[in-house]
């Protein structure tokens, strides 16, 4: 009978509430908070089971705690095409970072089920545990689990509240992690035909350019300088010309302007690449007004979908640090450097999206990633991979972030579209 | 008796044990400590009194306590050059800032009383209490003073330290203040002739050019602004386009090479100038490797010898801030301006210190001061004034201020011979 009330309402509604819902399981002081591997998440991922019940799913749990859902006949199915994403959210979170694609993949299989729409191929949809950094350092820990790829040292990373392992964390959870430690994919990868991942876009391009959702390309790849020092010499503001100045400040100044330089013209010729220097500071001990400052200590974070760029920006950054360092009289230290690779989705699994867009919307857009993905690690572990981006307002990990259910449709619609038999 | 012991010394030896003596006074944990206007530095001045009896000066205080000292048949003089500086420090400061131009003074009359030269006109030397920031936030307190310019709410200024006024520390001292908060001149301006400083160099400019002394053609002005906030948008590091950025960061970074293209261009063109930013740092709460910062927050100080350069640099500032703001999407709010005019030293007292150091050293070498010293607030208040720079490793208001005696006795022997009758 619930299932007959449930079968009233619109697939929008529906989304709606069982967003709102979920709001309300799990908030924060501001926004939402869904810590991984903790009771909030089970507590989550037992709500979507009894939706997903209710609307005549059937419901499985796998070896990590994460949740399947199918429709009743695929629930069998030797392989399947696999969407979803995670439940967990950052500490004052916003509610639709992972969620939506969790919802997403729940309503393309509410939506086969009412309709009597065909999927090409058996669908699953997955809610995920376990995805964000702000809780063991590490992030993708759920699809790491999944295909294999979990490092050791990020199995005996302490969770930033409790400082338990996330090893004790998934063992008080009842997850075996002797497979988990030796490396080995807690599924069957081999039944993993496609992973498809709808997010909320987070950045502010598709506000931008007025579109409700676009196909993502690629998931941006990166490298990052968590701390630079740049060392000069400290002396009096007012006395030292400049032919004698070791200035740090105006070293870097001229470091990031002609990084800046260098992305403009990379763009031009049709490169992908962001760059950014979130940290920057002199120190707070010594530096005054009337100081040159003896040191300056920033950050960069450099991202692209192309392996290429990548290395040729690696390359030019290490050739202007040595170039400024000679012509000023500085020193760079860059520290340890971290780095992802980038992740391309697949070609035929973009095309088949490409076209269920062009379809549901009258022509494709195609955008790259900024930020770091499931997918990325399913693409990664060699399972063909998709995503879709819905336009958002104001960033993601923030309570501030705003989706707009029509826009979700939107991108609903192209997964469905593409999962669904041509007519 | 004490007299002809002293008479034998070189007045190197005695300038350098009288250094030792005032060090040993007033030590601090590292460096010497010299408070304005305290009981360490009345002790410092009753030294330099005894010692200046023991060589056969005359000795006498002032209104505000400072010490005045001159040949026996100077002391009833109706005018005179004034020649001196101050005897308080920072703390865990160096022995020389300060110090060196009082001793100097003292020795230019000791080597007059020896040698039997004639000065050309009389001379007295003034070691001077309160001249640094440190103590109450505002500098050159004693010149001030004794030139009736202390601003009203210098005198009311806390002391950093007990929290007392300026005025309560002068009267605890037996300093009639009411002529001071009336700004009126705590001495006869008129019967100074001329002023003249010698001050350790705070920069490393005679360091690098290997000379031993410089005539100073001018204290440089400035303006500052303390506290620049930079404001963009704040935004995911990954997923934001160099297109819709608005990053702080990156429009800090074009304006600083903007303005120190334009300092290189000045500087080749024979203007003087120089440009710091001490204090730059985005904001630690919320800062981020992966965030584009939402703000950047920096100092300025720009100074010059010459209005003019200030103000183009003020006018370029301004024009750099509004053409970025609006490329970049961010906005500039500069705060207050802080700006002290430039003090050049007379024209005729510069001719002849530079005509004395020809004929000390064989050439003449002319440099602008950085930091600026009393001999501006003389100059300020129509008093012909003139310096002379010491070569001095490793800046000021630090124990590692490094000047050799040697140069010291070059400073001062040009000192000297502008003072004495030419042969």
């Amino acid at each position: 009978m619930l299932l007959n009330a449930l079968q009233d309402e619109t697939l929008e509604t529906l989304a709606a509430r069982l967003f709102e819902d979920i709001r309300a399981l799990s908030p924060d002081r501001e926004g939402v908070n869904r810590p991984a591997f903790s009771e909030t998440e089970t507590r989550v991922l037992a709500r979507l089971a009894e939706f997903a019940e209710r609307c005549g799913l059937s419901v499985e749990e796998d070896a990590g705690r994460n949740l399947l859902f199918s429709l009743p006949e695929d629930a069998d199915a030797q392989s399947w095409v696999l969407i979803g994403s995670h439940v967990d959210s950052v500490p004052m979170g916003g509610n639709f970072d992972g969620l939506a694609g969790v919802v997403a993949g729940l309503i393309v299989l509410i939506r086969a089920a009412r309709g009597g729409h065909r999927f090409r191929r058996p669908v699953k949809c997955i809610a995920m545990r376990g995805e964000e950094s702000a809780w063991f350092g590490a992030c993708f820990l759920g699809s790491k689990m999944l295909t294999g790829r979990l490092p050791p040292d990020e199995l005996t990373a302490p969770h930033r509240g409790d400082g338990r392992s996330l090893e004790a964390h998934l063992q008080t959870l009842g997850i075996d992690t002797a497979p988990v430690s030796a490396q080995q994919s807690t599924c069957d990868l081999a039944r993993i035909e496609t992973y498809l991942e709808l997010h909320i876009e987070q950045g502010p391009l598709l506000v931008e350019r007025g579109l409700p959702a676009a196909v993502v390309s690629g998931i941006r790849g990166n490298f990052r300088y968590p701390l630079i020092r740049c060392i000069g010499a400290a002396g009096h503001s007012g006395a030292v010309p400049r032919a004698y100045r070791h200035d740090p400040v105006l070293a870097f100044a001229e470091l990031m302007h002609r990084l800046d330089t260098n992305w403009d013209h990379l763009l031009r010729t049709g490169r992908d690449l962001v760059l950014t220097s979130g940290i920057v500071g002199t120190e707070a001990e010594s530096h005054a007004i009337s100081r040159i400052p003896g040191e300056l200590r920033f950050s960069l974070d450099i991202r692209s979908q192309d392996c290429g760029v990548l290395d040729e920006m690696r390359r030019y950054l290490h050739m202007q640090m040595e170039d400024i360092a000679k012509s000023r009289g500085v020193r760079f230290e860059t520290g340890a450097e971290l780095a992802v690779a980038p992740a391309l989705m697949d070609r035929t699994v973009l095309a088949g999206l490409d076209a269920a867009m062009e379809r549901t919307s009258g022509a494709a857009f195609t955008m790259a990633s900024g930020g770091g993905h499931d997918a990325a690690i399913f693409a990664q572990a060699g399972i063909p991979s998709g995503m879709v981006f819905v336009r958002n307002r104001n960033g993601s990990h923030n309570p501030a972030e705003a989706m707009e259910i029509a826009d979700f449709m939107v991108g609903t619609s192209i997964l469905s579209t593409y999962l669904e038999a041509g007519e």
